[in-house]
This record gives C-alpha cells, structure tokens and sequence, in this order.
C-alpha cells in the first residue's frame, strides 16, 4: 500500500486535494506541518506528499516555496488547482439561529468576515488551529458553528448549515504534488525554479528574463524574495512554460547557471490549465 | 488629539511599530482588521495607520498589498523595519514548569515550533486570533502560556517567563504608514507601484525592467500577483529607488503608462536602510 502524506489533520483542502487527484491503492497520511509532509517523504514513510504553493486571495504558501529552495531535495511533480469553498458546520440538528459563537482558523474567519457579519451579527469568532479542529469543536459543543471543508463536515459527522459563505467567489488554492524525481515530458509542461542572486548585482533579473525571451519562453510567475538571513537579500521564484528537458528551457538554465549563484529546479510538470 | 490606527488589539507586533514611530500628540487607535485600518485613515477618524506589509519568513502580507492596490486611494507615507521577537507570557508568579498548555496565533506557533518542542514537550497548543488575544487568555488562565509580543505583556499585566523564543533569528517585519498624499522627497526615497498588465502580453516584463534599467533605477522588490479574478491573471508589485518626483522615475512611469492598463502608484516615501 502506497502513503500519501498531506496537510492534517483529516478533512483539510490539501485533503480534497489528494483525494481529487484519485490515486488508487494510496492512503492518506495526515501531517501536522508543510514541513512534515516534507519529512515523511524524504524518510520513506510516504510515497508523495500534497502540499499547497498559491492562494488567489492569500497569495504564495511561503512555508512550501522555502521547503522546496532552501531544505528538501524533492521536487514538485504535479500540480493541481482547487476551488476553495467554505462552508458552516454544526452538530447534526443544528439551526443557523441556534448558532451562538463560531470557531475558525483565522485565515477562514478573515475570508467570511462578511457573510459572517450579515448572517451572525455579534456572535464571538473563536480560533482554531486548522479548519479540521474547528469543525471537530462545533461537532462536540452545542451552538458551536465552524468554517471549514464539506469534507470535513463528512469526516467528522457534522451538518453543513449552509455552503459556500466565503466573501469571494473564485477564491482557488494551487497544491502540488511532491516526490523524487523530475517527471517525464508531456509537451504541455511548466517548470519551477528557485534564483539565488549573486551579491547586489543590478541588471541581473534584466539579465534572467532576456535569457529566458531569447529562448521564447513564456514565464507564468516571478516574485522575488528574502532569503532568510535578511529582508532585501533576495532570491527568486520562476515559474516557466516548459520541460528541463526541452532544448530552448535547458540553453536558457545552462546559461542562467554560468552567471547566478545557483539555479535550483524545484520541478517540471504537467500544466495544470 | 491626532488618531494613528494600527492592527489591533493593544499589544500587537504593529502597535510596536507605532509606538517605536515615536509621534508626539497621537493616540494609538485599535483597529480588528487590515481593511479597518485603511477604512479608519480613509473615513478621518484616524490621521494616518499602521500595518505591516512584508515578513522576512512569512512573505508579503496580501491583504494590505491589495488594499494598496484595489481598494484605496491612500498612500505609503514612510516605512519602517522591526525585528519580530515572541516573549512566552503567562500569569505573574508562573513558572516554567507551571505550563500544562499554550496558547498562540498559528503563525506564531509556527514561528516557534522547535523551542515549544523542546521546552514544552507534549503540551497542546490552542489557537487564538491574534497575539494579543493569545496574552489576554493565558494571563486570564492559571497554567497557560501565550506566545506574543513583549509589549503585549507590560499592556495586560502578564510576565514573561523566556523571551526571544522564535526559531528564527533575524525575523523581521516591514510596516508602512499610510495616509493622504505622497511624502515629500528627501533624496533617499523609494517608491512602491502596482503594475496591470494589458492581457498576456508576452514580454511586457522584460519590457518594464527595460524602463527602469535605462533610467538607471535600482528594483528592489518585484512580484507577480494573480488578480482578484483567477489564479494566472497577473499584476505586478515593483519596490524601486528613488521618488516619483525624480525626472528619471517620473520618466520611467510615464513610459509605463502609455503601454501598460494602469500604473497605480502606491507611494513615494524614505527608504529605511
């Protein structure tokens, strides 16, 4: 039986995640860290790990972009987009006018402050560690509503008061999916890399980009960032269309690694558009 | 009597900020919420606002990136760098060894995971909505400690049992102060954009670097970002030196406009290094 290690605990979108790319034989195996599902992948305990990298609304998953420059030597071998739904979860038999507190992590409770507002005016907003342990809460405490996944509500016996209370519609999450190896070319693949800098050297991105318009490939992210000695020390993430094995995607890293520090392929996948 | 709201409640990381700004006459003002923050300073009850806008090792701070960018016509009046310490607090007279559980934000239990694992093995750790909230609770709650800052403690009364028990060193958080108008400029200026792009344009970065690398203009932050509509529509977020009123920026920017959507100017103000 093959282990597929995720965001824990039960219920999580990185779960539905996992379970929509409908692996057969593959077991959840819920973690309590990014940094953990890492871990159990390196060790062996797991075959692949799901991990979010994007948020539409939040922006980039900062935990997983750094596992994957700064401390692992697995690499993303598939990537997968998710509508992210929130839905209100109580104990069975539960009324929305019974509903006298809420729980949520806090970044649930930031994305249905207005629904909340509307629909529970002055009701206290408890937190939660993860949408998992607030659904699990509002489950065991009468008058306890939570924000979370419907999947979670299913996991863990809850009824779902009402669906799709988030403040924005569109709010989607990237995942991907990491293991050893590069994956084999499709022909419609995305490659991602981690940038490290030479020491304050202007023109460099300047530089990057031309290598990689010299060789017509479209880039489909970039964002610099700190590295963890000091803000304004920066690196940066790439993402680019293409294969590492493509010849153009290749000249263009072979010549980005003559001239950068280092050039670190996090790695090549299929497009998930 | 001036008003300067901050990311409230009392005690948090931005109400340090503030305080550290040192304004005679101005009465720090709570605010529950980024967007409150913006709405305070935009409304008048408050003169200017504090919130933060780029950590270290979480990342940018999304929600005041797209306040700067959708949802307000205030602007970056200046910046400054904190460096981000969590102190463990609890009830005066607690001893470590007192300590059955904790309390924090999820951040700052991330951001202190391996020390809580090795000086408080096995004791779970609840959420709270900020650290603030964190310190009230555990100074409220005999045998509770709270993750938070310094400051946090000396507002609600509590003792700090160990400080500086992040597992990073160099942890540090930018925040901006934003009110009406651009900041005059003092010769060590920076200026912070949104940049919109026409639809998939190929090019149109390589483009914009062209702009700033022929003014001789220093990039000091560069970004993508998917728009509010779905992952993959891009915009992009550019720190660079110099002030809007400096001929060779306000060149820059003009070359800009005329073949980008919109180039919103987020502000001119001091550069903190």
């Amino acid at each position: 039986m093959t282990l597929a290690a995720f965001l824990g605990p039960a219920g999580t979108f990185s779960e539905v995640a996992l379970l929509s790319l409908d692996l057969p034989g593959c077991e959840p195996l819920a973690c309590t860290s990014i940094a953990e599902v890492f871990e159990a992948v390196e060790r062996g305990k797991a075959e692949l790990g799901v991990v979010p990298i994007e948020n539409s609304i939040e922006g980039s998953v900062t935990a997983t972009l750094d596992a994957l420059a700064f401390d692992t030597s697995l690499e993303i071998q598939r990537e997968l987009v998710l509508d992210i739904g929130y839905a209100l979860v109580a104990a069975a038999g539960t009324k929305l006018a019974d509903v006298t507190a809420v729980v949520a992590h806090p970044q649930a409770s930031g994305q249905c402050r207005r629904w909340l507002e509307r629909h529970l005016p002055g009701r206290t907003v408890g937190a939660a560690n993860s949408n998992a342990e607030a659904v699990q809460t509002a489950v065991a405490t009468p008058g306890i509503a939570a924000l979370g996944p419907v999947l979670a509500a299913e996991i863990y016996g809850g009824e779902v008061l009402e669906s799709g209370v988030e403040d924005y519609a569109g709010n989607q999450t990237r995942f991907v999916v990491i293991g050893r190896g590069i994956a084999p070319k499709t022909g419609h693949d995305k490659t991602s890399l981690a940038l490290f800098m030479k020491k304050d050297k202007p023109g460099a991105l300047l530089m990057i980009l031309s290598e990689f318009a010299y060789g017509d490939i479209n880039l489909t992210k970039i964002q610099s960032r700190p590295t963890k000695r000091q803000l304004g020390d920066y690196m940066f993430f790439v993402d680019c269309e293409g294969h590492v094995d493509d010849p153009h995607v290749r000249l263009a890293l072979d010549c980005l690694r003559l001239k950068l520090r280092e050039v670190k392929v996090l790695g090549s996948y299929p497009n998930a558009r």
